[in-house]
């Protein structure tokens, strides 16, 4: 095969071109399906997301193929492992899941009714991550139709509670090892910018938490007992200010202990475009005036700082007028992004003690930890990054730049410690407004992703490139 | 008439005890009618309920009857003039709408289908306060029916946004000034506690607010703008935490300056039966701990003192599960009770330069002032107060206790500057839970209600009485 490896490519690239038009149809048929994982009144729409792909893979020949359960939803399995024990195996990670979309009222089509606008594809989840799923599939399909095989063996590892931070993945990855076992770990998810391939080699881990605190026991007549009752909105906007000082340096005792310094090189890697990135990002994400740790520059803080955000806040009355209560609780939706080498259980601790130190015999202060997920570190050398980067260099016109990424994905710190492979991310999310409404993704990188991934899969197969795995 | 006028008014209580099952049946059709002020929503409920009172009043033979056009919802006018020009002119003052319902779930049964349980009668509104109005309309048919004749003249001005905190009252009053003329004002909203009748001789201002705090443009992924982007939920919880110090004094500069201190006498009457009034107040509002300024007792703390409190604080995610976003605003709404004689419009002002010191380059800070009502001291001793007494003690064997009341009503301080008349309160909201689920009137005050209005009119009516109101 390593003879006619070129024209192997263009023949499948040819094919995947053909069907653009089909393609595009079928990726907006799986968006309709609105997989929000938070959400447990969409439980069973996770199911068909992971029943949808279930068909698919079963389609394409896949074997094995399964909804698996865990903790919270499907995860789903299949494999291909006809190309012969000479051969890698990749296993290949995505989520189906999809953040939810309230406000709505913000969208200008329903998130889960795609609409083509323009270059770009909108829809709930097109870029996060229902595209890491669907190119992977298209490229296996293109090779399939016109190979007859894969280049490599293939299982394909599909989550669908990524953005409900992965509840139960570590239990669960812990009990497949043997079926998750593989030469090569390729993580889809994130994106790159236009034009520029990035190669993610650090992730944030997340920790993630609800505090409540309770008063009175139901919403009372503040003229009746405002002075002589405390408030639970006061104390929980006490405990909210105390966890930044006025420059958003987080004030938790602890907090920093075990964050990773960055080297020269990072530094200057991430002082560099600076202006640029900023224009990207309001560009993605509206206008915005820079806020932050002073000490740090603004991709520091963005991809590899830790953070602490307020990430929905509520208690008593949000109708229209007014309501002249004292609430019977307030509370608020937490999450912090832990880097490189913070661990989310003891940061989870200290987070529980700094919110707990509140506690009072006036009101009750609870902290419910809903996730506690490891940042991980990759290499950030090697030859499967070479690979990688010959994929990109032959699609894009350019290798990857190596960068972290300030979101989490929350099994790579899993995969890192409990399976032990080479490992790297290919990300097709190349477009805007993940986690945001009106998110969308750029068409013209629709093909460019499928073309990326038959590239990769091809190289990994290679004869020579079989150092990436030994 | 003063010669029989005992005799009159067991012929008008007899009246409305033979009418009981009739008048109670009547007062859940009232309390039926969904007239939530501050919820625009509900802005035909609320004219229904105008409606249905000015239906009442034509029936009584009341003429002029009719709901006039406020700034938010009609005030319901009636008059009953043909007493004679030598009788006095009483107005009477009661509010027919009521606070927003939520949370819905805490409530036993729906507020707005009455329900007898017990010796209680649950519904939104009953004793806060469609009870002041209603009492009174039965107290005039049962005078009318009996005696043919009311024993004084009448004015009725009945508000539809006493639980919005009145706006456009002040303009309304102002420009009616002819209309609104009389010789005694009589106050119907609040209640008694059990057994023990009170007049009321203050009552605090109050000042609402919302406060919004605006940061992205959207709802953006705490993953890509976390750390760079002031998140507006931080930033509102630095405000809120500003309002108070540990125990409860409130830290906005120059809050206290025009605060009337107690005299030795209330600070004796605030300290009295402590115990006993904090357990008729969990009796009503379920158990607490009590928390506030330690240098003033409960009631004074609870009844006197200016306060502060949140009614309701929002923004970001609030579904189940995680969102990992930083939210584009949050907000929350405040009210302050303001007692004599602080202005509201210098707290108001206080308040904003307050909260908007904590505007900067990196999120927006809005304040929007809701309302801004004056305090009110009324008279302690007065020939009025005399007459109501001896109405008191003829129905509950017992004259009032004056004391002060720790809820607002806005007209009240208008009135008193903009009409200058002797004026009285006599609540009939005996029983629990106003403003919070499962609202309700101890039924044995709802005949006590009817029959020490009948009292009262008589006795002002009466030739000796004149010097009330000369």
């Amino acid at each position: 095969m390593a003879t006619n490896i070129e024209t192997c490519i263009q023949q499948a690239i040819a094919y995947a071109q053909s069907q653009h038009e089909q393609h595009l149809e079928q990726f907006q048929d799986f968006l309709r399906i609105p997989s929000i994982s938070a959400d447990p009144a969409y439980k069973e729409e996770v199911q068909r997301a992971a029943d949808w792909i279930v068909t698919e893979l079963k389609r394409l020949g896949f074997t094995q193929c399964a909804a698996l359960p865990t903790a919270q939803h499907p995860t789903v399995y299949g494999e291909w492992l006809n190309a012969g024990d000479e051969k890698p195996t990749v296993l290949v990670y995505a989520h189906y899941d999809v953040q939810p979309v309230d406000p709505l009222d913000l969208w200008e089509s329903p998130p889960f009714q795609p609409q083509i606008r323009g270059n770009k594809l909108y829809a709930r989840g097109v870029i996060d991550d229902k595209c890491g799923v669907f190119l992977h599939l298209k490229a296996f399909e293109s090779l399939l139709m016109t190979m007859g095989t894969l280049p490599v063996n293939v299982k394909v590892f599909f989550e669908g509670g990524e953005e409900s931070s992965s509840p139960g993945m570590e239990a669960f990855i812990t009990e497949h090892k043997d079926l998750l076992a593989a030469d090569v770990l390729l993580v889809s998810d994130g994106g790159n910018p236009p034009d520029q391939p990035m190669n993610v080699y650090a992730v944030r881990g997340i920790v993630s938490a609800e505090i409540a605190v309770r008063g009175p026991q139901f919403d009372v007549h503040s003229g009746a007992l405002g002075g002589v009752v405390h408030n639970p909105a006061h104390l929980l906007a006490k405990i909210i200010a105390s966890f930044h000082d006025e420059q958003g340096h987080i004030q938790i005792p602890g907090f920093y202990d075990n964050v990773l310094g960055f080297t020269e090189q990072e530094r200057a890697y991430f002082a560099q475009d600076e202006t640029e990135r900023i224009a990207e990002m309001k560009q993605s994400y509206g206008d915005f005036t820079r806020w932050g740790e002073p000490d740090y520059s603004f991709d520091e803080r963005r991809l590899a700082r830790p953070t602490l955000d307020i990430n929905g806040i509520y208690g008593g009355y949000q109708g229209e007028g007014d309501k002249t209560i004292i609430p019977a609780s307030a509370g608020c939706k937490v999450s912090m992004r832990i880097a490189p080498d913070q661990d989310p259980h003891d940061i989870a601790r200290k987070f529980t003690e700094h919110v707990m130190g509140f506690a009072c015999d006036t009101a009750e202060v609870t902290v419910n930890i809903t996730s506690a997920n490891w940042p991980a570190r990759l290499m950030t050398e090697s030859p499967v990054i070479d690979v990688l980067n010959r994929a990109y260099e032959a699609v894009w016109g350019k290798p990857a730049k190596m960068s972290r990424q300030g979101g989490s994905v929350p099994v790579l710190g899993i995969f890192q410690r409990e399976l032990q492979m080479p490992m790297t991310s290919m990300g097709f999310g190349t477009g805007g407004n993940g986690h945001s409404p009106n998110e969308y993704m750029r068409l013209e990188y629709f093909q460019r992703g499928i073309e990326t991934a038959i590239h990769f899969f091809c190289y990994v197969g290679e004869e020579e490139s079989r150092r990436c795995y030994e």
